[in-house]
């Protein structure tokens, strides 16, 4: 048997042991579990010390760095989603529909557990308690493995969870932690059919790739943004400029921030050297542009055609000049990364065919595609961003976290 | 280019066709299309005849060469099941939910198609109508692979289907036929992952197995179904008896009926002979039976470890006795394909432990699992029955064929 199948089993008998507590018992637990986090603060930040340490040694950027790094604040802040999970409705047991058939049998279809969810992700060790704390709610079992960066935080966080668990009598192994952070054996966590019900992977694109050629139980894609602006040639010039600015430099590192300008040529002459203008004003960033806006900007550098299909994840942004709605449409559609694609116009017939025609999760008339957050979207907790279609879309809350099943109840009922 | 790449890329713009359809259109179309079925029943009828005069000289089963057998009553029935399709609401479109969020963003979440649907199916040609409707009606375009022995009448009922959609101006590639049969070619399309969103295959637990191992494309797991007929300790023996006559004898071939019988050991004595003797004037069935239900029974024969882990498809059933509710919930679990289990009992109690905790799409009490059925479940058609907990779970109706798509719009919105 291998590590993965111990992992494997000790969730599978975890999940039934979780199947039997109810909504204001897992509420009660997810407080202890916060307050517990708050307490050990101490031994969390000693034991994420080791990996900072690690990474000075490693020579690990900064912006890593500052991602790895927890404070008692930060803490604080796991407690506190905690809290805010355990304030949620429970999806498990919700009826979806009801009826009595024509055969007179009760039919009632109801929310129920996933199971066992894997989640693999990078250096963030948040995402430990984030992802704990959703799976249990909705009464699944998860196995984490994070990065090897965040080995010891994690560590640290999972066995503050644990030991909260454990001295409220629930199985600890609703939560387990890969601690063999070898590829193999992540590999092997994506192949675990017998063992896992749902695999959601976060990271950059690199992690979202791997884990789409290699898995064999089924994934939720999650995250990539290469998140594109289109300003129409009926757009409001001013409200354009600001959804570009907050758009691209609000916080260039995360998924919902824009990527890809597309412009109108009818207003490109006029829009690109404003924008320019104002995005200096407020932050140095790197325009990489076509060969006709390239003629209308004077810092832009030229754009590769890989450049259209970057996620920069940073102060730079692709540009181009299309001739019509149709054009931008196309564009969109061949470089989107079916996350979240803007579109800034006045003429509600334009508006209208981007948001039907454009293929991604979210799809803006005049807003900035920063919006794309489970929180911003009502559904008070998230657990990623689905860009693909089946099961979940978009900014995935508890319910994307669990399945139905139809209970029927007869009094003797044969087919004819 | 492969052959699947050309069908992918005429798939995807004869979806952009399909998207600008509206609800009545489609509807018309289909009616059309279920007219021309009738209309063509002789051509229909000869194309068939070959593929039965094939099945002749392959010396193929009986069974085999009834489900591939046309007749202008099951052309009737075909178009009938188009034209009932026509009848249904149209979910495309359809708000899931909608609100303004705290940044005065109107935020809509709508039903829209999933893409290209490609479909692997085996002998009968059926499916290839059913299928082309259900696609249609949810604006995805579809792909059909059907098995080698139908080619001909399945190649003849897409034409017949694309020629109504060209002389109603509708591009025909909304349904294309995979006319190269070969396992290379049905691998190409499990692995087409730039041109098919959702891949349903529909037969035996051999392509299913096949599909489960090779695909790369987003799959949905139909209708293999080890049923079990759990009679209880306090069971109304009568109905119980009924009940797995029904499930086991009305109509084996199928998916839903029942393969393995379960027996509280405290009413085994009392059920099992008279079982036998009450099945045997209805139709014989082979039992296999495990140790204790083999000295019970006076016509069954002992029972193979496979045996309680095999969808027989036939007259024969495979029962054991088991000490107790958990070992019988325990045993239904080891063996399920979650598709459909049913208990016999009176006692409320344990039904509801049996229907929480048994791990299948649809769970039954007092009823045989003959009911699972889209159409009877009251989804008013049915592309498959799901075994698997992701995107649908049970019989799958229209829904099942869309993801959703977020509409947000502003009024220059950014975040802060």
């Amino acid at each position: 048997m291998t590590y993965i199948d111990r992992l494997g089993q000790r969730a599978k008998v975890a999940n039934r042991d979780l199947a039997k507590l109810g909504t204001q018992e897992k509420n009660t637990i997810l407080r202890a579990v916060a307050q517990a986090l708050v307490h050990q603060t101490d031994f969390i930040l000693t034991e994420n010390r080791k990996d900072l340490a690690q990474a000075d040694e490693n020579g690990i950027s900064a912006v890593m760095v500052d991602r790895l790094t927890l404070t008692p604040d930060r803490i604080e802040g796991m407690a506190e989603g905690v809290r805010q999970v355990s304030d949620l409705a429970d999806p498990i047991g919700q009826v979806v529909r009801g009826y009595t058939n024509l055969d007179g049998l009760k039919i009632v279809q109801k929310r129920v557990p996933l199971g066992v969810i894997a989640m693999i992700f990078e250096s963030r060790p948040n995402v430990s308690v984030d992802a704990f704390s959703l799976a249990f709610k909705t009464s699944n079992a998860i196995i984490l493995r994070g990065g090897r960066d965040a080995i010891n935080s994690n560590k640290a966080l999972v066995e503050v969870i644990r030991q909260a668990l454990s001295s409220h009598h629930i199985n600890p192994d609703v939560v387990q932690l890969v601690e063999d952070t070898s590829h193999a054996v992540a590999e092997e966590l994506m192949q675990a059919i017998d063992h896992v019900d749902l695999l959601i992977p976060r990271g950059g694109a690199r992690l979202i790739e791997t884990v789409k050629a290699k898995a064999k139980v089924p994934i939720i894609e999650t995250g990539v943004g290469n998140c594109h602006i289109y300003v129409d040639e009926f757009a409001d010039l001013d409200m354009a400029t600001e959804i570009v600015i907050n758009a691209k430099t609000q916080r260039p590192s995360v998924c919902n921030a824009a990527e890809s300008l597309v412009v109108h040529e009818g207003i490109a002459e006029q829009f690109l050297p404003a924008l320019e203008t104002a995005v200096a004003k407020v932050q140095a960033v790197e325009f990489r542009a076509d060969e006709k806006a390239l003629a209308l900007m004077t810092s832009a550098k030229p754009a590769s055609a890989e450049d259209f299909a970057t996620e920069y994840n940073d102060y730079i942004m692709s540009v181009n000049v299309v001739s019509s709605l149709d054009e931008a449409i196309e564009w969109v559609n061949r470089y989107t990364t079916h996350h979240s694609e803007a579109i800034v116009t006045r003429d509600i017939g334009r508006a209208e065919r981007f948001q039907d025609e454009v293929d991604a999760a979210a799809v803006y008339v005049n807003a900035s595609t920063r919006f794309t957050d489970g929180f911003v979207f009502g559904l008070g907790a998230e657990i990623g961003i689905s860009t693909q279609k089946m099961h979940a879309r978009g900014p995935m809350g508890l319910e994307a976290l669990t399945s139905t099943k139809f209970y029927i109840n007869g009094t003797g009922q044969t087919r004819q």
